[in-house]
């Protein structure tokens, strides 16, 4: 079962405790579609610049992503830059150049539109919902979006998500959006917003998964080298659907049970946690599936009581 | 199997957002305590002052917490306040009087000589080692400490840990103490310094348990209302210690395993939890072991994958 990613690709620098990359590649819809790779065929809609190197491009196709949704322009691709904290809980941006992303108007490619999966990076929420209303049916559709969109584009933002089986958003972002300061109250709120399913991203103390009559938390895996966290919450969500997609589950006809969105929250932390052992993607360039399922195991091994 | 408990037992006023109490019982010795009379028979160690109500003396004695070691002396008991923060996760100390308690020289009667289990409260590791001293061989002994006596007292702490079996302290503490922000190789080093075991605390967010080639991490319980987090992490080592204590297990013949252990987070979570539900002592008049098992169930059912 296929899934589509829409978002931005971008170049990003990085700075972080261990060392600094001025120019790399990056962007919510990179890390998520590489993290969904190893579960299921991912195809890509974003938009780069006549900038954006032939290698990026090659590296991101071989991991069997389709670019066929990858839209490229005259100008400079997106370009971030941030400066993390000693303890790298905190980043300050530096730098944010829109760049040809300023002027992105997702196109989803005809072949793209049937399939059964959806993730939407965290871009304008108008634009999501154009992205949902031009796939034909697919069983489950969700994303990410971020405070600038919760506190300035509100209303827009709630008709989005409204049409969402699943919210995937972090502990700071959930209580903004619901006004509560308290995460189960929050959450309650919030699956009383649209989605069915929500899941609050806590960064290195884990994640929760929230439906109407259950939920489920784990927490983080404890790496000794945290390199670089860039990228760590989108390749959460590539892992998490991207499991969902390889099982071909389907919420909306009631086809999955809490296990499955657990085990699917598991791997999404998984992703994330392999995503913090190197400068931004390069871990993607070794890891294969044993690592990931390795990881898998020890998450139970040092959940299990 | 009976547990001695030696630390303080105190007056406390405490300010949070659903409230403020000017006075009320408190004290981590009086918290553990409690927590552990729900798995074993507990004896407790500590000081008060010719104020100490009857009241609240009948109200520990009515847990069946043996009171032979608690000495009373004329003068007033120790007395804290604080205030926390909106989110509770921050606590302003508004008074110590340390009262009686500065001059406290814990005497372990001779019927609690020979008890098997030892919990020392947060007090100056000298005094600690004269309790351990005085005891004729417990099988599991071990304790709490605080970020004073790792910044001032740093050799005498460590000669005292050095003679524990487990160590029970939060994720800022375990980082002073070891000099070290990740907190897995803070682990290790600790794990160096004496304890076999090692309890690391992090509030909301749950607690780790590391010995030398296994971990276990727990998230925290996600209660709808914190009323007041004063005592949780002293509940959470009642419950540690009263659990295994209860089972009778004997760390140092290796009559333990990582399950059991396991369930003793799991327990002292659960006991910490509850702590918060209500101001002060006030959850344990009314809490029942039954509710207990049953949050203990609950963890398994929100974290089991």
């Amino acid at each position: 079962m296929s899934l589509v990613v829409v978002g931005s690709v971008a170049y990003d620098g990085v700075e972080t405790p261990h060392g600094r990359v001025d120019r790399m590649l990056g962007g919510a819809a990179t890390y998520i579609s590489l993290a969904a790779s190893y579960f299921t065929k991912t195809r890509l809609v974003a938009i780069v610049g006549d900038d954006f190197a032939d290698e990026d491009t090659e590296f991101i196709a071989r991991r069997g992503i389709d670019l066929e949704g990858l839209e490229r322009v005259p100008g400079k691709t997106f370009f971030w830059a941030g400066k993390y904290s000693e303890d790298m809980n905190d980043r300050d941006t530096l730098t944010t150049e829109l760049n040809v992303f300023a002027d992105f108007d997702p196109k989803i490619p005809e072949s793209y539109r049937g399939e059964k999966y959806l993730l939407l990076g965290n871009i304008q929420p108008a634009l999501q919902r154009s992205v949902l209303a031009q796939m034909k049916k697919p069983r489950l559709a969700g994303g990410d979006t971020m405070n600038y969109w919760i506190n300035d584009f509100r209303e827009e933002l709630l008709a989005t998500i409204r049409q969402w089986d699943f919210l995937l958003i972090n502990d700071s972002e959930a209580r903004l959006l619901a006004g509560e300061t308290n995460l189960r109250r929050a959450a309650s709120k919030i699956l009383g917003m649209g989605p069915h399913t929500l899941v609050i991203k806590r960064g290195e103390y884990g994640a929760m998964l929230f439906r109407n009559n259950s939920y489920f938390v784990v927490p983080g895996y404890l790496l000794e080298d945290v390199f670089d966290p860039t990228g760590a919450g989108d390749c959460f969500a590539g892992g998490f659907i991207g499991y969902l997609a390889e099982q071909g589950f389907d919420l909306e006809a009631g086809h999955i049970g809490r296990g499955d969105l657990s085990r699917a929250v598991i791997y999404g932390s998984v992703m994330g946690s392999f995503c913090c052992e190197k400068f931004g993607v390069e871990r993607f360039r070794t890891l294969t599936r044993a690592e990931i399922d390795a990881r898998f195991n020890e998450f139970r091994a040092f959940t299990s009581f």
